[in-house]
């Protein structure tokens, strides 16, 4: 039975109050979204601190640790996803500041884009030396790496990082479509994409702006799992006449799967996939 | 005719005198194996400038300014394309400094890398903006954009500037596969990049290191222009037994091109399919 991953991303770096008032910005408003997600059914949370006087994106470990003492209170088996990402701050400290939290504040894994890209707007810089100190970080304290992958050629970069034993499978990867000078949202560049990811890693694929319904759908359609969420899209529709809810993206990924009999994969489930419960050893545990 | 674009890249920003004694470094060095190339036959010259003392790479103008002149003064319609990397030196005052030269001076073209991306060591950062002004800057100048893509998705935003005009069609690009975290030297990835690639437009394909070979024969093959010298590949072998020439890695594509039918295109072919002619009014002159 090929169980569907649901990855939610609520917030993000990029939205605002101002873009639209449904982004949870608060560690408050994060939990709520992530807790009424966990309700409905999702496999994991990716998710990005932010200041609580700003609203601006932070890197620091004790945002993250209030927001994921809060997630576990109500949602204790849900995987949790902490950002590495550098867009706004990149050094290896402050990258990896959250991944020194322990025990039940501990996040079960952390991203880790697989190169260096462009934005829409900005640039952001992963050099290798970045990417290899993240993973071996990650190694060391049994975190599991989200891999993120924006363009075709990133994969390739994962099959060194294994080769060298910084990562090592199962394996999970996020592909992203429709940035503006990344891997577009059709189906020649996932098709290439999905050929080159190994076999038996786990994907979910994510679409950036309006192509977030279509690269879901297709992917429910072709037995891969979703990333979705306001981080990636803020609008309900294609043409942008009402902004969306977090509740309102999953529920329509519910009906969606349902209607192609896919059932959702649990957390337990992805973390047997996954080599993440607890006796495994490997990695992190279900904190209770 | 489908003519053959040989684009040539003797040096580059990283083979050393100690890593293969054949690597052109000083001006001399540089123009002599142009002058060499020119006389064989090729298209054009991509070349990157040399500190004189330390053979570290430079952005300055007074140093391409002696290399063109000399170039010129026996390939005087050979194409040249000046690069604006960034690896070493990201404002856009040094990127842009070589586009400062006039008149017989002035590069009939100049290298745009069409996104950031990490090279096997180090990333190559080339934000959205630092892409736009560069583009600008040559449009202002007359001067060529050549436009260098790693991987699938950097085509899109090719599409985006000349959208917003600041590069205009006929285009060239040049394909470069085999980075560790780009676009992988295999039939797939090519083929989806060539899908992408606008039906008008002249393409180069080259690859890094022991893939050079097997791109620059594929798209000898399939009616593509070439770019092949020691900065892609300092190695005659796959097996890296011996160290090529930059005259050698030409004569080798000659052979291949005679058997494949493939005539060379001449620069001032080129120039006229680029509308970079006397008297076109677009861009650049032939210095006589």
């Amino acid at each position: 039975m090929n169980k569907l991953i649901i990855n939610f991303t609520p917030t993000g770096m990029i939205p605002t109050k101002d873009m639209t008032p449904h982004v949870p910005v608060s560690i408050n408003e994060i939990v709520e979204d992530v807790h009424r997600a966990y309700e409905l059914g999702i496999t994991m949370a990716h998710i990005h601190a932010r200041e609580e006087e700003s609203g601006e994106p932070t890197y620091k470990k004790e945002v993250y640790a209030e927001m994921i003492s809060g997630i576990r209170k109500y949602a204790p088996d849900l995987v949790i996803c902490a950002s590495l990402s550098g867009r706004n701050f990149n050094t290896l400290e402050k990258r990896a500041d959250v991944l020194s939290l322990e025990g039940y504040l501990k996040p079960d894994m952390g991203s880790l884009t697989l190169s260096s890209l462009n934005f829409n707007k900005v640039a952001s810089t992963n050099a290798p030396k970045m990417i290899e100190d993240l993973a071996k970080t990650m190694k060391t304290k049994g975190i599991v790496p989200e891999l993120e992958v924006f363009d075709v050629g990133m994969i390739n970069f994962s099959y060194y990082l294994v080769k060298k034993d910084y990562i090592r499978p199962p394996l999970y990867y996020n592909l992203l479509f429709g940035n503006i000078a990344c891997a577009q949202s059709n189906l020649l560049h996932t098709g290439v994409m999905l050929n080159d990811i190994p076999k038996d890693a786990l994907v979910s694929i994510a679409g950036i702006g309006k192509c977030q319904l279509m690269m879901n759908s297709l992917a429910i359609a072709i037995g891969k799992g979703v990333r979705v969420g306001l981080e990636d899209n803020i609008w309900y529709d294609a043409e942008r006449t009402r902004l969306a809810t977090n509740t309102e993206l999953i529920e329509r990924i519910h009906v969606i799967a349902k209607a192609n009999n896919r059932e959702v994969m649990t957390p337990t489930e992805f973390r047997t996939t996954m080599d993440m419960e607890p006796g495994h050893g490997r990695y992190g545990r279900i904190y209770n």
